[in-house]
């Protein structure tokens, strides 16, 4: 096998790829933010500008109806199989310039560069910029990896935007035919998976030291409601031990999800709404509410912690002498990601001197619409500022970028060498 | 000393008790509530039949300048000292009909049968129907016994109601000097003391299956605004050993309250705001905002928990990775209650068979003012209904009225004869 060296040397693909990512920044429907949400008239100018770029780096590129770009940059053999690389070109509001992104401007990078040095591989690859996945602008996400992975639900033409604009009509408003929709469903005969590289959104592997992580399953996630009702009475005349506390009973509550959830593997659990609706500070309140969001990596982890702290929660409203009820309103299943992907990812970080980490994914990606259609992997590159994202202060290293690039290139090589063979 | 029963039998004052409770209950501002504010018709209506039935109970009766009534049930002798007893004749919205009227309406019971029978004592009794004290209508509370105890603050003057009109305002409609309030200011030189009757508005006499408590003072209170600020961040993407949950550390601090306070006499300590801002389901808390109210009956055992409850919270938000703000927004005074009046309270309960508990007052009442001008005590009497107050719900039995009224009855006659000594 040739060297790493030899096949792109360090540093061959990190400046461009920060280039590319601060470029394609430059458009946005709010004058300080990053906002790119979809159709504005910013999406469609980064749609555009991505249509130009991988024109010149030897793509065939097609536009569809949903908003993709995808551009295809062929093997010598036109009946080899297909590649797919990408993730969405969208962005929340005041976002950050590489989540989804960089897992365009990645591969992007390496075509460049197989174009520039006229190499073929020895299948197709097709490189998917999907127009819509962050569910900014209507509340769905993953339109465009649902449309290609044939996932597109018609219902989701019945959305609205915050104008109260379907969906329907901002597409019909472009000339879209909408029954056209369906047809942007890939064929899966001819291809041999889906990878998407993108940011960690999380900490793990600043605090590692470690520079990517190969990416073992995408969470499953169940959510519920949870309303205590304790008894509510004067702060000054109810000794502590006669009194039914909801919040109280609330903070044990949220505390006994934290204990479940640490030290697991995957596992997180999280209270992101709390309130006790008209609380007065002289006040016990007799009734809080909250919400829990539980994920793990599969059904199985997530649904044992969901049941424990059920349990729990029971427990302490019983001891408590408060009511709780916990009202399930969401159910994501887990998707394991491709074991044989994720072995030769392993294999291509290690090969340039990097154990990479493996960790789970508790956020959705485009990758878990793909795995619906084809076997699929996902590849975290490490982010600075703590792990933020969403957030304008999200970022990463040049270094970071060019070395997830390289371990790319290699996975790639080494795909092209097995078909060879 | 004459046995009890001689002084008055079992169930002489229940039956009164109760239905003057009743009868006083049927004007209010509301049709299916009992809500009497300050100075509303309503308010102004129970006045007006307070003021009829002291007369008939042999008082001289005269309403003064802020709303109070008070009847003077006059000793032999011109030239006795003089012992207040009383309370208030206002409404919390949707209250009920013995918070603060139980305090008049027992003594009122025990003058009607002192006067039924032709009985004078050797001091002047002055029944104080205070005219407000529950701060609704305007934000201050105690308008009645702060003028009478010589309190009245001037900058009450400019306080408004719901509508926007100051008290000012309301006080000259009603064609009142304001200059003549502070007048209202009762000279300490000949009076016995203050004593007056009051719900528990709490469980602890049902609880204990007693029907009455000796007050021992009224809790004093610190009250805190309290902000945690840890990271915001992805409830899918971030580990939990890697959070900053701002929540889960207010979790942890409202439960320190919980166990700093249990189990200490008089302590209470009670999170009745608590708010994660812009909560959502899928965010990991960056910030928690949520009140604090610490009482107790001395200031010293208040001052060394809510020590103890800051530095947990110091604690918590280190070990967390978080920041924790508390601003004071409160403090009042613990109040000590006359213990001479204690003993003697204690002393006729358990002449009728009865030891009282001794109790602190978490809340405040008119007798708090009352002890500025001369030494004070307070009696409470059980609650049903759990301990609830504030609410239609409120109830106590005739039983206990009766209890209560035969011990506030011995208290007086036993004081009498010591003045008669």
């Amino acid at each position: 096998m040739a060297g790493t060296e030899a096949r792109a040397g360090a540093n061959t693909f990190g400046p461009r790829i920060m280039s590319l990512a601060d470029y394609l920044a430059q458009w946005s429907e709010q004058r300080d933010a990053l906002t790119v949400t979809y159709l504005s008239e910013a999406h469609k100018k980064v749609a555009a500008e991505l249509g130009q770029l991988l024109r010149a780096a030897g793509m065939q590129v097609r536009t569809d109806v949903i908003g993709n770009v995808i551009g295809r940059y062929e093997a010598a053999n036109p009946d080899a199989n297909t590649l797919l690389l990408g993730s969405h070109y969208d962005t929340v509001r005041n976002g950050g310039k590489y989540d989804g992104r960089l897992g365009i401007l990645v591969p992007l990078a390496l075509i460049e560069h197989l174009n520039r040095t006229k190499q073929k591989l020895p299948f197709h690859i097709e490189l998917c910029c999907f127009s819509e996945e962050e569910g900014v602008r209507f509340p769905i996400g993953y339109l465009g990896s649902q449309a290609i992975a044939g996932k597109f639900d018609p219902k989701n033409l019945d959305a609205t935007d915050d104008n109260g604009v379907p969906l329907r009509k901002v597409l019909e408003d472009a000339s879209v035919d909408l029954k056209s929709i369906a047809s942007l469903a890939r064929k899966a005969d001819d291809l041999i998976g889906y990878v998407e590289l993108h940011i960690e959104q999380g900490p793990s592997l600043l605090n590692a030291n470690v520079p990517v992580a190969v990416v073992t399953g995408i969470a499953g996630a169940v959510r519920h409601r949870v309303v205590v009702e304790g008894e509510p009475g004067h702060a000054g005349t109810v000794a502590m031990q006669f009194r039914h506390d909801a919040g109280a009973a609330a903070a044990e509550m949220i505390l006994a999800i934290e204990t479940r959830c640490l030290g697991v593997p995957s596992l997180v659990g999280t209270v992101g709404q709390l309130l006790v609706p008209n609380g007065a500070m002289n006040v016990i309140p007799g009734r809080c509410e909250f919400s829990t969001d539980i994920r793990a990596s599969t059904n199985e982890v997530r649904d044992a912690a969901a049941k424990d702290i059920l349990a729990a929660f029971e427990e302490i409203a019983k001891r408590r002498g408060v009511k709780v009820k916990a009202e399930e309103v969401l159910r994501m299943s887990a998707i394991p990601l491709s074991p044989y992907f994720q072995e030769r990812l392993k294999a291509a970080a290690e090969r340039l001197g990097v154990t990479p980490l493996m960790l789970p994914s508790g956020a959705g990606h485009d990758a878990a619409m793909m795995s619906a259609l084809t076997q699929s992997a996902m590849m975290f590159v490490r982010c600075g500022n703590g792990g933020v994202s969403h957030s304008p202060l999200e970022i990463i290293t040049e270094e970071d970028a060019d070395f997830a690039a390289r371990v790319l290139f290699d996975f790639l090589l080494n795909l092209a060498e097995e078909h060879n063979a």
